[in-house]
């Protein structure tokens, strides 16, 4: 360390921790990242990678020694280890308590619900019968999900009716799990602020997120056509529950936008996100950045865009792994693109890397990010 | 390694390697970077460094082992060693042939002239009487430079008559030196280009690079009030000696632009630049990037600005080296400024840092800029 500059310490060796790195050079802040594998996305570009387990408590308070703050790069931490953690003087940001609301989708649905925030009608699922009583009151189908743990499209399931539901319960003995009104919805938005320790907060844009089959693809910011009082709508719901929630570091807010223009929230991230990815290209500021900012309770940076829209693209692992070898053709055909890999194996369906591309024509940007991913991903049939 | 990707080598562990990463951790290829040491610039952020000697050969052939391309942080690497490389099959980016004209003044400025590029009025200076008889010649005072490793305005003197060059010349026993006429001029220029070794080339906007005993303080991009076709001249110089040297990788050609107008290159480097620093907020691509698809031979990325001005502040070492406590205002300040630290211990005149302020009105960037830098290197009172 020089002069008083700090460790931050990353919990997770994903692409979130390692597009964390860059932001961290630039501020000339320490990252030290726990990663499950050196091999694992983070630990292939950061110095010194610890290796450990993030369930265990001697791993944690081994690895938040020197850190002047503990974030996290994903949600999976157990709450009572970070209670254990901030006991034992740790800064753990976000804390304990807020995080558990990214943790336990039955426990954000309560408290959302209790300060007024819309979210879809739901209900505890313990049996077969509850979700069937449920589906009667709401309308089938019904969605199901599990309390913890679940994401890009794991862990939901959509229930066409009773038999339906007491099949997937059966399955499911043991798992906690909540039943959901099957919001129909125009699109998915998602709303991301920041909120330091100080209480300073910053939003970005709001942005549209496109998913396949439960796999976010494509974010366009700002949000086509989103009328303004709606995205202001959206940013000041986030900035709520960031501030009733004690959110520390950034808070992703992902949201149904329903038919009749109304906002859902349907789940929350207190981490950099996907659909935010395109704030490195596209913000004065970006996530990785802010986040840093935030947890460190140093001064915001801005969340304006340096251009009038911005397209990301995820790149999902295709039939050919090889992705570097599809560079030439990308890289000469937009030389504006702009391409981020996350060093990760390739599988089918498994996020490699995104695209972004920055610039004026939103329609433009789109079809080329899409060809961009589709192409790196070896599914050039897909970009038509 | 995953499928493909390459891993570059960079000899030096300075801030240009520093710099280098977060481009390494976009593209997704590896960068290995040999330091002297493992408390250097980019040794504190790089995974696995390697600790070795540049002017060894043994240290660079193991370097150089797996990687796909050796490139340089800097120009010191001795020239037999690299061809020694080049003849035992590693591609080396620049080669040494080019690289010697960043190492060697006099061959510089000899091919230079030969290629018919403008330079100032020069010879080599074997004594007091060489020098003595040149500023007859062209008048004095006449500037000497040591035909090697001189840098940040180390290595240059400005002789006033005979007696001072007799002075100088016998403190510099066994130093080759050349003797330059005293370019009287408007302001100096730099012009960056990218060179791959299939010869695709691309160009930046030529910037005005401002010094203070000869240590880059400023770089404004572009440069204001430059007339458009003598931009255009300065970057078509710089591509023809990029062509004409072989040049595989960035190529920064320092320039005075003369009272009448005309251009005349002073200086060459083949590596990222000081110059070019404001590229990675204001460009689309940055020279650091840029750098990594030459070298790798990847189609070259747009050298365009993302705005209409950018300014770049080098911040150099005060009274207080603790940068770090100076964040909170600096960062509240200008939260649209971009802070960039090279993690170095603090000494007076070192160059720990930039910021960069990129946006509409270049005097307001410059006004922020400035402020932004004397304060993080503690020197307020210099921000009037």
């Amino acid at each position: 360390m020089v002069g008083s500059r700090p460790v931050v310490g990353m919990v997770g060796g994903g692409q979130l921790a390692r597009m964390t790195a860059p932001a961290a050079i630039a501020l000339g802040v320490g990252l030290r990242v726990l990663a499950a594998d050196e091999l694992d996305s983070a630990a292939t570009v950061v110095t010194q990678p610890r290796i450990g387990d993030y369930a265990s408590i001697k791993d944690l308070r081994a690895f938040a020694k020197g850190c002047a703050v503990l974030t996290f790069d994903h949600e999976h931490v157990p709450s009572g280890h970070l209670r254990t953690l901030v006991r034992e003087g740790v800064a753990v940001r976000p804390g304990p308590d807020a995080l558990l609301h990214t943790q336990d989708k039955a426990v954000m649905r309560a408290r959302l619900a209790r300060v007024g925030v819309p979210v879809p009608a739901w209900r505890g699922a313990g049996s077969a019968e509850e979700v069937a009583a449920f589906g009667t009151e709401h309308g089938w189908p019904v969605v199901l999900k599990s309390v913890r743990g679940g994401y890009d499209g794991r862990g939901v399931w959509v229930v066409s009716g009773p038999e339906d539901g007491e099949r997937l319960l059966a399955g499911l003995a043991g798992v906690p799990l909540i039943v959901e009104e099957h919001v129909p919805f125009r699109r998915e938005l998602a709303a991301l602020v920041a909120r330091s320790p100080c209480g300073q907060a910053a939003a970005y844009p709001v942005v549209e997120t496109v998913q396949r089959d439960g796999i976010c693809t494509e974010v366009l910011a700002p949000a086509p056509r989103l009328p303004a009082e709606r995205a202001v709508a959206a940013q000041q719901l986030a900035l709520r529950i960031a501030g009733e929630l004690e959110v520390t570091g950034l808070l992703a807010v992902e949201l149904f936008e329903t038919f009749d223009g109304g906002l859902l929230v349907n789940e929350l991230a207190m981490r950099p996100h996907n659909s935010g990815h395109w704030t490195i290209d596209g913000a004065r500021t970006s996530q990785f950045e802010q986040h840093l900012r935030a947890v460190l309770d140093l001064p915001l940076g801005a969340p304006t865009m340096i251009a009038p829209h911005a397209v990301m693209a995820n790149v999902l692992g295709g039939p050919d792994p090889d992705v570097y070898a599809r560079y030439p053709h990308v890289l000469a055909r937009d030389p504006e693109l702009k391409v981020h890999m996350y060093g990760k194996e390739s599988r089918p369906g498994r996020k490699l890397g995104h695209v972004t591309a920055v610039g004026e024509d939103v329609e433009d940007l789109r079809a080329r990010a899409r060809h961009a991913a589709a192409y790196l991903a070896g599914m050039e049939g897909e970009t038509e």
